[in-house]
């Protein structure tokens, strides 16, 4: 049975003024856009454009959802009690939800952003408190996750999970992933070549040298706000190709 | 034919550590809430606890949508684009409805908030730009509006409209309110015969003596913010129902 | 010689339409105020309200810096940068020296606000880029902290510190404060004694039953946005009075 | 005598995650650095890097301060009462003094922002409203603005008056500046034409075609946030010495 995979790609993290992000043309190369939701990025003008070029590329879109944090572009830590990241989660939810609605089609997922997707790793009352933000919404909407690790505690509210790989950060020896607070450039080549091994050896090199762990991916995510982030998208999806691998959103879901 | 009128109050409009309006107490008074989305008022949590007092019970919901001014409370003019206006509501739309949703409910209405429920009633490309959002939401929600002098513009994208009548705020000679950026207590009496005025009489006084203006309210609205919201909405509804109204949100569909 | 204490409160956490505090009220029973600077509460209105009317009761006005998280009132940890941290701080401490110097007064001191304060007790290196913030304005002003640990870090800047109790707080074993997200009333009576027992004694009892810790403290601080705080205050004052202590801002510097 | 004119420019217009402007080039291609003061752009750590470059390259810095609105970064009118813009802007000339003060310089002058500055020349009330914030922080500091207007009422507070040119953007036939939400790239020889005709022929031309303007400045100003800032601003200053004139800080005040 031929390999397949979903590709996503962070997108509408532009706010008002500021530009970030090329996500018409990443659009064109990814088959799931996670759009900002206003909370580390996206204003609604940005959402809805961003939702639109999604949609009209054929791209599924799903709701980015952050720490309240626009300073810190959702990327540090915050103590927030598990029944405010609920809520705050939710707000989210709708809001995109209605973009991609007005835009003819329906969320595809709910991704943690940033501090916030480290948090639900670490943590399992912030992964359940997410995923009981999704269930208040729908349980047919799977959460993009680092690993099985909480799997059962978001089972338990009814939702699934979409196990996710990330070639172009750094994972630590322990699995956890090293966030840059400024998303810097990757060599194309390597993001790819690292992409392909998740896909089709499921493993991912770690910072210690020599070693790898296992990973077990439906979705691989490259990022929008690194400044070579379309040739990134391009190249991992031609090298996932040739080797055979079909990149298609229907990996998430038929 | 019994005359019927719904009865609306603000709702939500804590934000985090600051309290505003009691809630708990006025859904057992009010027929429908209208509840902060954000943008002046309304952390998600405040959201959720406004909305799920309300449907328990027994009021509907819609979502008071406003300018982006937390320092202003969104009560001062804001000259944004009709498009950008657009976007805000529809982010606030789909936000509210998704804690009306997650609470068994399904949104009631939309309404716009201080300075831009006046701005829809003076200039028609706010009007509209409003009704695309709700649009883009659903065409089944209807907008709540001061009059029908834009209905036909607001028709034009299939969202249908609910005239509002506000016995505790003045109106002017040529019928626009005139609002208190920070809502004083008003005499539960005068607002109480002011709003049997408007149902019975079909009129109301505005601030040039011995004037007043005809209107044809389907929605009377209490201000949650005033010091007395509480008793002020117990004693409207209690003269309405004595005089042999029938107060209840049918009058807003059935 | 007489023993005296300055006896200090949070002022200006109101925000827009939101009231929070009486400060009117608590200038004529403390010393000096701390007002929030915009990051947790205090937009610019309520700003140059409380300052002025702290100048005008002859209190001394310092700057309340803090996180940035309106939502949370700043009570909520986060992962700042120590640059970004002192950045924050100096932005704070500029804009609320401009209205004490338009009030006439200067600024006496800087204080971190909820999660900070926690975060400056805990860390070195977040004490050292608040004291660096506090040295970028001036080496005259200094900082409010909950004991000696890192005096040394902040002299290393050329910042001196004042030592605070805190009456209505519980302290841990260890000598930590558990703060309330939200601050609940505590009774007069108790406050008043605890704060006695921190001057005269020098102990605080814990919340480990039959333990108390030593303390040496130069100010005392009652909470502004308790339900009591006026009663609270005004009874802290008169008991420490009645016992012979000197309630006066000049136990901070002449 | 040698014609003398300041050249100044926006900067500071970053904001966390978000980059706009080329402060770092700019800086030695003007005189003067109006640094905006986090209401519509600049986070604290901007604002301290934008000071910080443009006081090493020798340029003086100004407040440019701003109505409280990121998502349309202060480029739309709002209503903001006189009073509480007073306040606004006291606050946001305090945060950014203590940062040019930190690096060693001495706050220059202050500029409104976007539609402030253009509130600031349509209404003697605003024009007050800032001069007094400045007249708070200190009347040693002088106000820009587009004409000499409502200098009288400016000079009521003590507040004197700089009179500002802008060669890269369109003046109406009546002499407001009709402002672009989203600055464009102008070509620099036209703009370095405009911006020498504005000093030594003080005339500018208005979008009437074969009409112009009389004009007096005493200082020009560059759009930062163009996507050809650096290359404008170059030209300018270029044209400018070319003819004789003397780009000097010092046409401000010695």
């Amino acid at each position: 049975m031929q390999l397949q995979v979903d590709l996503n790609c962070d997108m509408g993290e532009s706010y008002g003024r500021w530009s970030l992000g090329q996500d018409a043309a990443l659009v064109h190369h990814v088959t799931t856009a996670s759009v900002a939701s206003g909370f580390h990025a996206g204003d609604p003008t940005t959402i809805r454009r961003a939702v639109s070029a999604a949609v009209d590329a054929g791209c599924r879109v799903g709701a980015h959802v952050s720490l309240p944090d626009l300073m810190g572009f959702g990327r540090r830590y915050m103590a927030v009690s598990p029944s405010d990241l609920r809520d705050y989660c939710l707000y989210q939810i709708g809001a995109v939800a209605a973009f991609v609605e007005a835009a003819g089609g329906h969320l595809n997922h709910v991704k943690p952003h940033g501090a916030l997707y480290v948090m639900a790793d670490d943590n399992p009352d912030t992964a359940l408190a997410i995923a009981q933000a999704v269930a208040d919404y729908s349980t047919e909407v799977p959460l993009f996750v680092l690993n099985s690790r909480h799997a059962e505690a978001i089972a338990s509210v009814g939702v699934t999970t979409v196990s996710e790989g990330f070639p172009d950060i750094n994972y630590s020896a322990t699995g956890s992933l090293i966030i840059e607070p400024h998303k810097q450039a990757w060599s194309p080549d390597v993001v790819a070549a690292r992409a392909l091994a998740m896909v089709v050896d499921k493993k991912v090199p770690t910072v210690e040298p020599g070693t790898e762990i296992d990973v077990d991916v439906t979705t691989v995510c490259i990022h929008g706000d690194s400044p070579n982030a379309v040739e990134v998208a391009q190249r991992t999806r031609q090298v996932l190709e040739d080797a055979g691998v079909l990149v298609t959103s229907s990996a998430i879901r038929p």
